[in-house]
């Protein structure tokens, strides 16, 4: 557990614009985030995770994912270490018999220990779990918090009826904001001028995007839905670049000549999860979040939706996205954005890179990301929170 | 050398009970520690060791070990990383030839510099060094300080004459504290259910001992002898539980048919040394030491005790050491220690654990070796100590 | 980038000599330091070095070494992870394109954006470059600090035009002022009492030198010269000591057979360069660099110098360093060197070792650099510069 890695005050006092989304880098309390896919947890099944720093033991029983922290109220020990489940609904800490139910997190016996002031008295956390779109989504907040519903945490048409969705994940070396910042940077898309996808599915991929002047984004907040940041790619807001030049000669091409200019519409939402729409393909939209492992490590989990209408629809989807869309996207694409943000990670791991960076005009979509961060989001981690 | 990690005096300031305990993350000073075995040591050979943080040089000298600190006074090297040893009993370094003398710590000479002001007045610092049952004792405290004997750093009985002792050492990632603390406390028994040592000596084993009220241990605090707490392992005063339940169902059975009820008499001593009596077997005692390697490590020096009257007795309980107690008993059942001491260390090592244990009845044993430890020990050691 | 590690005002305020020198952890700024070899940087080719904690990023363009601070200004990614130069004299940064001009640092374009209120604004940091000698020399110091003669920072002799220069270069895990005074420090000899230097080149090698009263050392510090340290080799200052006692007895003998009794002048000179003559034969001079790559290691350049009369003899010398001096001298000879100071490191590490050596009289020359250092140096590192 990594418990040192805040952001001082001292940082902090001199941050102008998104303090709080500055301060969240082990990322914001109080909303849910998608911790694995259900099919890697199946019935009985108990697996670990970390989330903003917090180490939570799920289990499935009875279908149903329950998640307690792992972490024995009584000494401190994980859990997980030698998970001791003698009934259904408990599990027992292998070192002096501490019993909880996964409901509700109560200490309901000690295994040994027939008599104690404590039992039926003390708890240990639990967490919040709900599934969708075959994601198990944990609710990492405080105790006592009114759960909002998932709708508010993930993009829209996320949860359409029809969307079919597929996925992956893997690990990230970087914070989560420097994950949330390359995938919604419009001008990063210089770093896949050769990819593979371009070729593979008939891209027009221009080498930059300029924004013309104001009206570049929009920022959707509406009460009770999810809060996020769209950029504006119309022809009056943000131009397409396929030239470019240094000192006047013309040194690189961008590939102007693919049938599927895409995307049309990129949106960043809180508490961090970018959708991509219409991509890899004029079919299909792309859902990813950067979900904070600790303060240094970020869960990359991608996603592609597609609307189907039928069993058969579906099937085949599943096997478009395995065969293609996973390699030539989620891999061959995105990977590059993996090691870029791999490389950022320092310049911003001790904190000081957001007083040190030298933004400009295309950055503006970052910026106001980073103010509707600030303004909407539910709670910052704290240290107080991990431990 | 790990020169951090002591306890801040923010989180001493919030201990209730046993602050000095706390407090000593790297040990007490002034106290006797084994360090190896004397059949580790040979004449003339040189061992070095780290007791609470503190590099050591042993040297054997005409049967008798020396130990004077690991570092050369002038530039701080360690004389360790190329020992040069003229005469007898002296070392020079091997980086400028300053030689000090094994007995005292004079620096004598300085070999290639036949005149100094230095030479015949500075001294590296001396550690008294003591051997009994086979182990090398090391003193290590304040230069001046009276050494007290060394009867009064080992439990009651370990020193008897016809008291054999054989043993083993191991370095374990935990601080010594950890490893105490699972040795003495009573309901940790939970963790053996399965030990291969049960049916291997015919044990009968319950899952917890739970203490009836007041009364379940005594602290031995006799001014010129040995401080230590026992547990109280009578009727009245603890109670063996062999029946786990959980939510009224029986999930679990301890082992109540052995026809060996082990052990009667658990203690613990200054300054960190554990007598099971009798253990693991009706006939032995279990003498083992958690000796603060550093704030992170500790050496598990365990031994066995078994009464003989003869070398032919001696001799017989060496075969039956080596062929049964070490594999069934040191290795089977403590093995089953260790990973636990190493799973509770994350815990306490930013020292928030011990604010934010819960700790219950059964542990008023452990609150009171905390006591003890607090009042009784002759010196904390502090980062000053293991420059 | 090691960020941390700069030394304590608490410490630096117990310093009584040398306080600067000891402040200096990552070296002095506004120096000459060399870098690499110019035979291991060709034309067009990039190579990336880390001085003083700044990490820089070198390329030769039309025969001419330039340096870029190797950290793109806008986000801080280094540009060496994916170099893309699509016209000689600049580089873009794979990220986003922005372009950089390697004279003079100018953002001159962004490859992608065509338009940007930056463009033709912004600078990343250079570094004033010269090659002497085969050795690519890198200023590093303070924008618009006047730039100041090479041969202010380079030992005397080492630029005289017949003088030729081979070398090689290592990574040492110790701070450079470790290295430094390791080199310069005339009773380190101790250590090359068995190197298979002295028999292969016929040395006269003592134990020990010891001065004999004051007068051991001279300053050189003339205004537009070079400043420096001299070991005063006369028999009334610097005695060589062959028989080494301890107690009384002969224990071991130096080597004061061999017919080369070198070096006759040693001097040690900012920003640290150890010159020795004549070393490690009577018609060689050694010049040995204790470049600082951060706080921790240092960049060991070690150089050998033969003056030579026509090309015929610089290949003469040549064939001679590769087949005897660098395997006999700069290895054999001075791995004992390198061990030293890595052995020395921990003492010095957290930087109260400066307050806990015990220095004696053959240090007073030691002394004498850290005040010359002191006070001669243009400017100390700071955590700032590394940013």
């Amino acid at each position: 557990m990594e418990k040192t890695g805040f952001v001082s005050e001292e940082i902090l006092d001199k941050i102008r614009v998104g303090k709080e989304y500055v301060a969240a880098k082990y990322g914001f309390r109080n909303h849910w985030y998608p911790a694995l896919f259900s099919k890697d947890i199946a019935e009985d099944e108990i697996k670990t995770v970390e989330l903003l720093g917090e180490k939570i033991l799920l289990k499935r029983i009875d279908g149903k994912v329950y998640g307690i922290k792992d972490q024995c109220i009584h000494k401190g020990v994980p859990l997980s270490r030698k998970p001791e489940c003698y009934t259904k609904g408990t599990i027992s800490c292998w070192y002096h018999g501490f019993t909880f139910r996964f409901e509700d997190g109560l200490l309901c016996d000690i295994v040994g220990v027939d008599k104690s002031n404590i039992i039926g008295k003390r708890h240990v956390k639990t967490y919040p779990v709900q599934e969708a779109k075959g994601l198990v989504f944990v609710f990492v907040g405080d105790e006592g918090y009114e759960v909002p519903d998932l709708s508010r945490d993930v993009p829209p048409k996320f949860l359409d009826e029809d969307m079919a969705i597929r996925g992956m994940a893997r690990e990230i070396k970087s914070n989560w904001r420097v994950g949330a910042e390359n995938g919604f940077d419009s001008t990063h898309i210089f770093i896949h001028k050769d990819s593979i996808l371009i070729e593979n599915n008939d891209l027009a991929l221009p080498l930059g995007l300029v924004p013309t002047g104001r009206g570049a984004f929009k920022v959707q907040k509406e009460e009770d839905g999810p809060k996020g940041v769209f950029d504006l790619f119309e022809p009056e807001t943000i131009r397409p670049v396929f030239q470019g030049t240094v000192e006047g000669e013309e040194v690189r091409m961008g590939t102007p000549e693919g049938k599927n200019m895409l995307p049309h519409n990129i949106s960043i939402w809180l508490p961090g999860v970018l959708r991509v729409d219409p991509w890899p393909d004029p079919k299909l939209t792309q859902f990813e979040w950067y979900v904070p492992i600790d303060g240094k490590r970020h869960l990359y989990l991608q996603t592609i939706g597609c609307r189907v209408n039928s069993a058969e629809e579906e099937a085949q989807f599943d096997k478009e996205f395995e065969e293609r869309w996973k390699p030539v996207a989620l891999e061959g694409f995105n990977d590059d954005d993996i090691w870029a943000r791999e490389a950022a990670e320092d310049f911003y791991a001790d904190d000081t890179g957001w007083l040190r960076e030298q933004l400009f005009e295309p950055d503006g979509n970052i910026i106001e990301w980073r103010k509707l961060a600030s303004k909407y989001n539910r709670g910052i981690q704290t240290p107080e929170d991990i431990k």
